[in-house]
């Protein structure tokens, strides 16, 4: 079972209330490899980087089974770099600085050995460069799962929507679905998204959780209570990683099975924000994984009994 | 099994973006009372009112059980009144108008019928005001709930610390945690507060849910989904009904039992903000809680396999 997943491979520079970094690799389809290869090999990974980008990084990736033959590597140009700064609460930050670089001239071409994917992490990106990664697919695979921002919404409304039609799964923090809906409730968000192309749609809260949407089914998994969230940063990829990840290796695309792989993107996202960058999900076991999971059963389960 | 219930009972005037009502029926203790009186009677109330405050609601509470006994009357003054308007995120409101009225005058005096009462509420008042009923207290209560706000921490935390020594629970909101603790990180807050008295401490993050803090223990119960969060007006309190009128019932104040009456407390906060001020919580059976109830199971029930 194999899962594409596509999205940017980076340099961040990073500053929290508990210190700061001025280069260390990120990306999405970074952190979404890290997690999904905890649960399923190859990870198939699409991404474009520049000269820069530190071959030990693909070393360790390789080394967990992340294939990396659809990562174009531009000899000439940099690698695309973001820097930001959080506020306090953890749960906004302000973007200090975005340098394209390679990124303005992704096109991402699907290699051969990609083909017949079963699972697909389309990672936020252009809605044109997602629609081409989707359009080179040669046979549907059984589950699309699509990530984007406020930012394509802004500009690129009308093709997020052509994407929307095309996939299972949508992934947008809370503020993204009030804005693609028109919608204040999650509720009715929720409704009107679901109108629009994915079946499945997760609202992500931060510190606050994530939402699962499907038909008149709602879920909700909790965010681990933490004694300090050191850094936000991939935290949602780490999240989508995770969940795939799940989803792949279970090959059950259920609504049930969702909830769990919801379950089990959390417990991963609550790695990913106790260190700078992809430093902790780097370094976690299997027994690690298996006792935050363990950690989540006593934070939700209660016993009640129903007349 | 009898409950005391200490707090207001008044009038408020509320804005949402969803509509207004001039005067309505409101206060800690006429939302404890109403919500507890699903599972436990009598429900022994203790507050203050004016000449003004309706005849009507003295008798629908009577008819649910409620005891009006330690209820004084003042034949010349009005009622507590509140006035306040909501924002649209229905999470931060602005009060308008504090009328305190004959709250101005309120020493509770705990009628010899409710002595021996086994649970204790005592709403969001003076420290000085919650001290004096529990010293009036002839047999210490198996289980004593407080309720206080920023307000008391502002002009009076020496009461509160005082009174916190001789709880058992705790309920605040998030921000009320980080200003009594100092700290920003709820795990740490809650680790603080609990050396503080109280052996649980319960924090209120609105339609983010609740965390119910123990030793080292953690639980988290969620919100529910609402298409619409009408009027949240007393949901804070209606969700201390719940809780404690489920462990009165129940007569188990262990840490499972507990997280079981966070849970019934959010559900019947999820009824009270679908109306203005408690009109929905008066009108709800006992099969529309149940319905409720099954709902919450649906909201976080997952199945994980850990190996």
């Amino acid at each position: 079972m194999s899962v594409i997943t596509v999205g940017t491979m980076a340099f961040d520079a990073i500053e929290t209330p508990f210190g700061k970094v001025d280069k260390i690799v990120g990306g999405s389809a970074t952190y979404v490899a890290y997690a999904a290869s905890n649960f399923v090999q190859p990870v198939q990974q699409i991404s474009i980087v520049g000269y820069d980008f530190p071959k030990e990084e693909m070393d360790s990736l390789k080394k967990l089974g992340v294939q990396l033959e659809g990562v174009e590597i531009v000899p000439d140009k940099k690698s695309f770099f973001w820097s930001g700064k959080y506020h306090l609460d953890m749960n906004t930050r302000d973007t200090l600085v975005t340098d394209l670089n390679v990124l303005a001239d992704f096109k991402p071409v699907v290699p051969d050995s990609y083909q017949g994917a079963e699972f697909v992490m389309l990672g936020n990106l252009a809605p044109e460069i997602q629609l081409s990664v989707i359009s080179q697919l040669k046979t549907r695979p059984k589950l699309i799962v699509m990530d984007t921002m406020n930012f394509w919404m802004d500009i690129a409304l009308d093709g997020l929507k052509q994407v929307l039609q095309k996939v299972d799964v949508l992934l947008v923090n809370d503020g993204e679905a009030r804005q693609l809906s028109g919608e204040f409730s999650l509720v009715k968000a929720a409704r009107k998204i679901l109108t629009m192309g994915p079946k499945f749609l997760i609202i992500k809260k931060g510190e606050h959780g994530a939402l699962l949407f499907h038909e008149n089914h709602v879920f909700f998994a909790p965010a681990l209570p933490l004694e300090e969230v050191f850094d936000p940063t991939g935290a949602g990829d780490t999240f989508a990683g995770g969940f795939i990840g799940h989803l792949a290796k279970t090959k059950d695309i259920s609504f049930e099975n969702m909830k769990t792989a919801i379950i089990v993107g959390s417990a991963l996202a609550s790695f990913c924000v106790e260190k700078f960058g992809p430093e902790r999900i780097k370094e976690i076991t299997k027994e690690d994984i298996d006792r935050r999971l363990a950690e989540f059963v006593q934070l939700v389960n209660f016993d009640i009994d129903l007349v």
